[in-house]
């Protein structure tokens, strides 16, 4: 029966002149970073609900990886955290992963939880504190250079509470001078990708708030700095699949933090509240793939999830999202780019919206299974990973290290 | 140069046909309730920053809520947080209180922080879970009646993360028989006051999200059950005041809880991010005060704080919430009253405009010193309470109990 | 080749559990009504592009309606708005609608056209202008008796600009009295929706802002009066799919207005931007249409497209969002419920999740083409319509009658 | 009495450490341009409800705008929306201006409201009516260079409705296009001020939507190219004074658009909604103008008002407008930035926000009272234009030129 449905799913494709072949090779070269804090518990500012399980130090987020890279196929790097996954032997971890086929990815500095960043850490009017801030990051640039990591992934999360409690340019400069003391200190081959955020933990000013923060930082600073596009920073009704057009056409976009909200940043599943923007983004994010002018950028973005799950079981919530980025990015494939094109080009409205919205409500469920097979995949991963008994393994680890 | 300033002040209120001495006696009646919670350590999901010198337990809390009202004068009572502030001797905490000249005020129950209620607590579909909720309810009528409190604070923090993940319906109906039960246990004196809250910690869905369905509920359930108004739990865009004046007129709003935001529910000083919607509520409400249909509701509403400080030294930022409440209410208390009405009947919109807006431009420092001068306080309240060695003294109990 | 998609699609259903013929019935069994207005010129406050070949009259408002119908089978009555489709003779607009298999629907009043209204109708503080505004509504009973439309749709657009302009309480209590006296007229059988909408065309406050207060009035009113959802009236954030449940449990939801927005009330085609959560409301309208506690009202809801179309052409767009609501339908009815409950019972978050996710994800197009036929109908309604010439036909009638 | 108020005001200032005669000075300096639309009808996508005495031409706009200049003394420029204000005497215009001691100020050129420009102007994908785009706009350089004027106000309204109605990439590089062609064309000494704005009247995207999208055209472009704000276009819990403040410090502000909105664009009268926002705005700009590496870029910003007076008589509206926008700068002026600048280098959270705070508190009507007197003014502008009895006299005119 799946063979007769994947059957007709193809056909009906091919007639509608999508070379099936390409669409899956390129699913098949696709790759989705899973995050080693995204395995522990979290939960709200008003409890953390502990679960029986977690993994107690990086190696054992590296066995949870090391799973939904074996049911997934798509997640062979494990992005860190310092110092929440500091240790002082970083070839033991490089190897430790290698033996489970995973990588390290991108390295994040933690600039949240010194008792000294509680007004800021780069940007704090303290010169000491700027100073351990930019150690820290330095020190990170160096922990990314002993797990052969080319990336550095950062997260300023500094800001403000009330209206006159800091001088907004003179923090401004301070971020700038931190900024450029990372970027000199980045191998060629390296590249630093600033996050933004418009609120949260700072409630009345984010010092880098929005992309145009995040975008005028990358600029003056040089190409191997970029902006990281975190889904769920963006204040409500902001259209962020144009943001993503409008920094891929600057060549300025170097990540994404996949997660999803409702309405702040709520760091769910990713797809789950709104998975139709979603598959936009990733309509962008095809487009430019194939346009020779923004490819190279497009083929450089580090696709990272970024989560928190309060109430959820970790690895299948980790397996869900990585299961609908890849859904959200096959059904962009399916994007007739042709007729898109004429009916953009007509201004045919109607018509336009009509072949986006139609790839949109294809079903790639025969299609995903299909690759999974050709990759040696189960074609269910959540079951597969379910049935296998891990779940129940991990409970012998008692309560984990939450952050 | 003080008395002189006062002196112009008046003579031009009098001008205006305000009763000023009127206005002095109203303020001098006015209170705020503050929470045994607001001294203690608090944060964001991210970090909580541990201030030394916090309190340990409910006696110290009511140290330092004695300090608030000595040089406030108007926060004769404190809201006591139910397992937080629970005890085995409910009347030593009564008279602990009485000798700082302080009761007991409203009485909140807990029901987020029991790892039963991870997928909710009276809306929780498994009946042992709502039954422990619905007896820690019940639990705390007892406590209130123990430290003569007539009101329950409820906030119910269930919702849900996911689309699908609970039935709304059955949920609602959990919720209503729960609620029964504490409204047929609470004596014929007191009230319960619901609360209501657009999203979090829960962020798909919250079972009580709005002011709409506290409404629905206090009036299913009948006289001795109000909605109560927390600023920070409204969308964006949300006219808060003109909810509180529809309540108002339906006699269902019991009671407050003041704070201020700037995006979500940031728990900040109240009316440091938009002090001329905490005026306008105010309007509103001494609007009410004066109108015989709705003077009674108004008379009996409870203003309570509820802050969260992350950052702020926590006896001053309690002071500063209050300084600003009673500073709103002060200038609503200046807006001329007739001449709005016959504006407002004219359809005089510019003019209308302007009796709010120059009553709220009104500098009522000058009234609100001689106003304590009166009641025998100092009339710079933040400044004696910072010259008063307190601040220091509180070093001596070293790092508190946190939530 | 679409018998064997069907085929398939149908054995794949089954093997799920699902009840293709009952879904299949409950499909021919969906009705939407479509608005006279949406057939015409309209636009944003900076310009209205007018476009040839836009209905003059009624009569041809009509004709555009039924080719809606025609194409779909799911259009048989059409909403209208008086003024705007006032004449002479309703007798000959009833039979007008009957040659083309169509009836009238509901009977909308205009209360924010007419210069009085310029300060509020059923609000304004001046009894004159209330006076007449009560008088429309009275009309539009009368003509729905003769157009035997049962349904008064009422969008009361009374608001405010400016902090003060108006007196909240005496504006709700002229509101109350108003809708009283609209009530009272009521035949037995006729039913009154009370809209509500958070901002626009008023921007400080409008006088029926949330749900909570059109159910405040409705409650008060009596069985006859109920609430009507407009999908665009929330604020960003909003859990429209909670508000649906809450209101079919209290009984009190009466009908829809259908459209979509991105970040105000922008009257988009609906399911065009958020499709999923046109999906989660209608998985919530079937859940309680199965549910004997709930069924009646559901059954009695009046599905409703208010739209606004800026740029596309009137016809296509109308059919589009008929389309994407019986989508959203369809995919709900494919829902496991027995699975979805024994899920959420047992608070197993992401198995819940995931069916509904997994109804959603479901390309329903070959069970619609297939009901289609057995409708007698095109399977492609758009194509069908698009090529049948009407669009061109049209165009003789040059330009038409905007709002 | 209001010398003595005056005299006890300033004594109290002066004891503060702030230089109240250099406060005066930089009141008396501060202009604000009005808009020649200003004056005229206008209305929402409902309904525009029509006045009478609305200027007919721009000869009488300017006779309304003379009026807010003479009762204020702050407004001797007015912007021009060309084809509004297209005539065919340029000299005309500003002689007559000149009489009534005005001049001409920013030249807005119009992109919305042809036909051709349904689906955008200079982001159209259709070559010929972009050309028609950068006509007009170049056109309007013309008009600038016969009115003197300096300024190009740069509003594009263009954007999509729909996913994948618009190709953003490609329609980004027709903008840069035709941006370039007019940088080309502008005068050395002339500037373009690039608006963005989040939505309206295009629903799902706006090419320039935000401020980083208008500044990174603007740097790309050189140094004639700078970003306009309008306070109005930012996203709900946006803080648009760190925008300014980091625009301020790129060097990259040139203009601002004051009005007011509770949730959308609703352009209502400055500082009605939200009166601290303004005054949090101006904090930065004062500091900026202070601060040597900013000054000249703060010193050059065109501040202009932008409203859209639905239902308020209109020259008293724009008196309003003025007067708030005053009011907002002279409390700005009040900061102590020594005391400030302490608190936020020694991180007192309290005490920087007290200070900021305390200046928004101060009621500077009796210092604007007596400047305006010192400038030959009457204190209280509002009451003396509405004894004038030019609003009498305006109503000879009958119904004006809407919009």
């Amino acid at each position: 029966m799946a063979g007769i449905e994947y059957k007709v799913w193809e056909e009906k494709q091919i007639e509608r002149g999508i070379d099936v072949e390409k669409v899956k090779k390129s699913i098949k070269e696709f790759k989705v970073e899973t995050p080693s804090w995204g395995y522990g518990d979290s939960g709200t500012r008003f409890k953390v609900f502990k679960q029986i399980g977690m993994p107690r130090n990086i190696f054992e987020k590296l066995d949870d990886a090391a799973q939904v890279h074996k049911y997934t196929g798509i997640c062979p790097t494990v992005a860190i955290h310092i110092p929440w996954d500091k240790t002082d032997d970083y070839e033991k971890v490089k190897d430790y992963a290698a033996n489970l086929n995973l990588k390290i990815g991108a390295v994040n500095p933690n600039l949240f939880q010194e008792d000294e960043y509680k007004f800021g850490s780069v940007c704090n009017s303290d010169p000491k504190v700027r100073k351990k801030a930019v150690e820290h990051m330095l020190e990170c640039v160096e922990i990314a250079r002993k797990v052969d990591s080319k990336i550095l992934s950062l997260w300023i999360a500094d800001g403000t509470n009330y209206p006159g409690q800091g001088d907004f340019r003179a923090r401004k400069h301070y971020l700038e001078e931190s900024l450029k003391e990372l970027y000199d200190a980045l191998d060629d081959d390296m590249r630093m990708l600033i996050e933004y955020k418009t609120f949260e933990p700072a409630f009345y000013h984010t010092d880098i708030a929005d992309w145009g923060m995040s975008y005028t930082f990358a600029t003056k600073l040089g190409e191997k700095a970029q902006v990281l596009v975190d889904i769920g920073h963006h204040f409500q009704g902001a259209n962020v699949e144009h943001i993503v057009a409008f920094l891929l056409d600057e060549g300025k976009i170097g990540g994404f933090h996949f997660n999803n909200r409702k309405y702040a940043d709520d760091d769910l599943i990713v797809g789950s509240i709104n998975p139709y923007e979603l598959f936009l983004i990733f309509n962008e994010l095809v487009s430019a793939e194939i346009d020779p002018s923004t490819r190279n950028t497009a083929k450089n973005i580090a696709y990272m999830i970024d989560q928190s799950h309060c109430i959820e079981p970790k690895v299948p919530a980790m397996i869900q999202s990585v299961l609908n980025v890849q859904t959200a990015y096959a059904k962009a494939l399916l994007v007739d780019r042709d007729e898109l094109k004429k009916a953009q080009e007509n201004n045919d409205v109607m018509r336009a919206e009509s072949i986006v919205r139609c790839a949109f409500e294809t079903d790639v469920r025969p299609l995903l299974e299909k690759v999974r097979e050709e990759m040696g995949l189960n074609p269910d991963p959540m079951k597969a990973y379910l049935e296998s008994g891990y779940e129940e393994k991990k409970l012998e680890r008692g309560y984990g290290q939450g952050w």
